[in-house]
């Protein structure tokens, strides 16, 4: 059902320009990104803390509350007409990756707080008490593992992912959010910081990272699901180092080939498992020789690359990664080199709430929206909170160019659409 | 002929410990390496410097002249009987690459100091004027650019090789050749600082940086030619960046995979020329995605790597580049990707000459040395020698683990027949 502002029509509420404030807030975000539009918000670092201020700042203005949890996360509330019953949380991120763009994360933020704004502005009291929460340390870019801010809240994370250390600083996670707040103690010890029984819902919205709805012309989308992942920060490929002129073909132990092989069989079996109908993408983000060693000169002794596999479903997870291990096999014996693996990093697919989708699908319907069902490739903290039992569901906003990137392009029109639908899924739930 | 000591043999000349000589020289330039054996002498840099300085005053404290070319190599200098005839000179290169050995280049210079030092001392005056030459900036690790001293001398610099960049620091090759004294005025203008004319032999003992050698025990080899390169310092491999998990693999343009594809396709080419008879290397030396910009999550839109190939035709390097650059096509259109390619640079093979040759297998034979030719699968100074036209020869050394790495292991017992070999060579040249 639509929400309907309450209050007779003669008098109307105070007007509420969505929009503008939605456009502010996204221009506000943008400050300090560099020429080609790139926004760099650290996990528990600077670019992100800023957002988070601005966040708060802007919903102090709009007279909700504000308050910090204990993994320094922004928490923003409005209380509903039934405060006692579990609350209805909304949200998102507010890191980025490096040289990232505005929209990933910040979207679901930026709209959770047009939708309070509105309720308040308007005077509308939703049924229940509605939290949005901006999430920290959702893109594993700086510390190599995704979801710290929603994976802290539930009790996910161990003493081995707050070693983990930031790219360039080497600063460790731990300390990182002891520095911005978060009760590292209670973290370390596995606390449930939030209990999945006191959140009614979790919904999310963010903009597509994929070319799906631009291709179909879909202004908003329904998720379905959320792939999970199995990842390896730094695979280590190691070889023998030799004069790059002096050293024969059949004598090497190139670094290099032994990778650029393994990479080529993972990329037919890849192609061989979607064949066969599985959901799969398989990802090296990231490569590279030795910047104090490597000359063009030298047989590259050293190789260290990334490893992202993603699917819906875990057994497809599992066949793609055991299959990755037998042809590092096969390839360390044929070109006499060694694979050495840091730590196994897994996400599990997420399944967002049957009910949740159809009520989401029907409001789209009522609103004039696209009512499609889309799967995600990427990974979200809505994952985790319908991991750890919170009924979780999410609206997609087209996107042009992907994320990761500073070209991402959200047309504020499709924008407001979603937050629209956002508004009323969260001013409604029974 | 062998070369014997001048005077009585009532009346021996003051005792002369060559073994000795050379030791102290290695330990010196050993100074400042890292725990492990690792030394960095930066091309026209503070390493390279500090090299040449121990050398100065070693040849000053054995009584032999000293002084510095316009292009700031070392010039040891020892009078010989007929100054009139065109001079013989020796030599080989001080600097190293990052975290390299101590014995490729130094070897080659140490054994010409010994050698003059030990004439100086035992009173024999060569039949030639004999010229050491410490040369500067062979190798290619600091500037992208090889045997940058030994071209300046012939006139082979432009302005493109001068405007060249060091790694890290970004100073260019003509201010670092400036700020140690080389002419760069002449130097640009291509101008030939040393007559090729006036050279009647370059001699260059220099370690073994492959594995040959060792395997067929020989302690000193004579060089029949050494093999010429084409290069490009970097490649660019540009596709185009998205999320790891929600592009679908048949819309990547992933440069990481159209780069490993490329440099398999390269393998496969090397394996069927060799299989063909060609004589030919190939290494991609160094690989990267971007640190500013790569992440685990974030399909990679550009990849940089370097490529060095090599051999003894020239025809041979035409026929695998012109290949490269075909499989490049191939594989921009079937991945989507583009490859740009940096300036090519070129190194022409050097032929030995072959009296020589000859000359030096004669008197290896009379000292009871091998008399074994090898072919050079690593460039040197003396290839820059014998395309000028000068007669050109060269002494290889025994040496495990090859070279550009610190574990380079050359014993002081080969060294010292090679230098024996040298100094017969030196002379008693005609």
């Amino acid at each position: 059902m639509i929400l309907r502002r309450q209050g007779s029509a003669r008098e109307p509420a105070a007007r509420f320009d969505g929009r503008a404030l939605a456009t502010q807030l996204f221009d506000g975000l943008r400050v300090g990104c560099t020429p080609a539009g790139g926004v760099t918000r650290e996990s528990y670092g600077p670019g992100e803390q800023a957002a988070m201020k601005l966040i708060e700042a802007a919903a102090a203005t709009h007279g909700l509350a504000t308050a910090w949890d204990a993994a320094a996360n922004l928490v923003i509330t409005l209380e509903g007409r039934y405060p006692s019953r579990p609350f209805v949380a909304c949200g998102s991120h507010l890191d980025s990756v490096p040289d990232g763009g505005n929209f990933d994360g910040a979207a679901g933020v930026v709209a959770g707080l047009v939708c309070l704004a509105r309720m308040r502005a308007e005077a509308i009291v939703p049924t229940r008490t509605i939290k949005l929460m901006a999430l920290r340390g959702e893109e594993s870019a700086w510390f190599g593992k995704s979801y710290v801010g929603s994976s802290a809240l539930f009790g996910k994370l161990n003493e081995g992912d707050l070693a983990l250390r930031r790219r360039g600083s080497g600063e460790r996670l731990g300390e990182a959010m002891h520095a911005h707040g978060a009760d590292v103690r209670r973290i370390t010890r596995g606390e449930q910081l939030l209990d999945p029984k006191s959140v009614g819902a979790y919904l999310e919205l963010h903009i597509e990272q994929g070319p799906v709805m631009v291709t179909q012309g879909l202004a908003t989308a329904v998720v379905g699901s959320i792939r999970g992942n199995i990842r390896h920060n730094a695979v280590l490929c190691i070889g023998e180092a030799g004069h790059s002129g002096a050293v024969p073909r059949a004598l090497r132990r190139d670094a290099l080939l032994a990778t650029a092989d393994l990479i080529m069989r993972l990329d037919a079996r890849w192609k061989s498992m979607l064949d066969d109908g599985h959901d799969l993408v398989v990802t090296a983000g990231k490569i590279g020789t030795d910047p104090d060693k490597h000359a063009i000169t030298r047989i590259p002794e050293e190789v260290s690359f990334s490893i992202d596999i993603r699917s819906e479903s875990t057994a497809t997870l599992e066949a793609f990664y055991g299959a990755m291990r037998a042809e590092c096999d096969v390839v360390s014996a044929e070109r006499r080199v060694e694979f050495r693996f840091d730590r196994r990093i897994d996400t599990m697919p997420g399944h967002m709430d049957d009910g949740w989708i159809e009520r989401l699908v029907t409001l789209s319907k009522e609103l004039g929206l696209p009512s499609e069902i889309l799967h995600s490739g990427a990974g979200h903290d809505a994952a985790v909170f319908a991991n750890a039992g919170v009924p979780s569901a999410m609206i997609f906003i087209r996107n042009d160019h992907g994320s990761h990137n500073p070209k991402e392009a959200m047309e504020i029109d499709d924008f407001m659409k979603g937050t629209e639908l956002l508004y009323h899924a969260l001013g409604d739930t029974p």
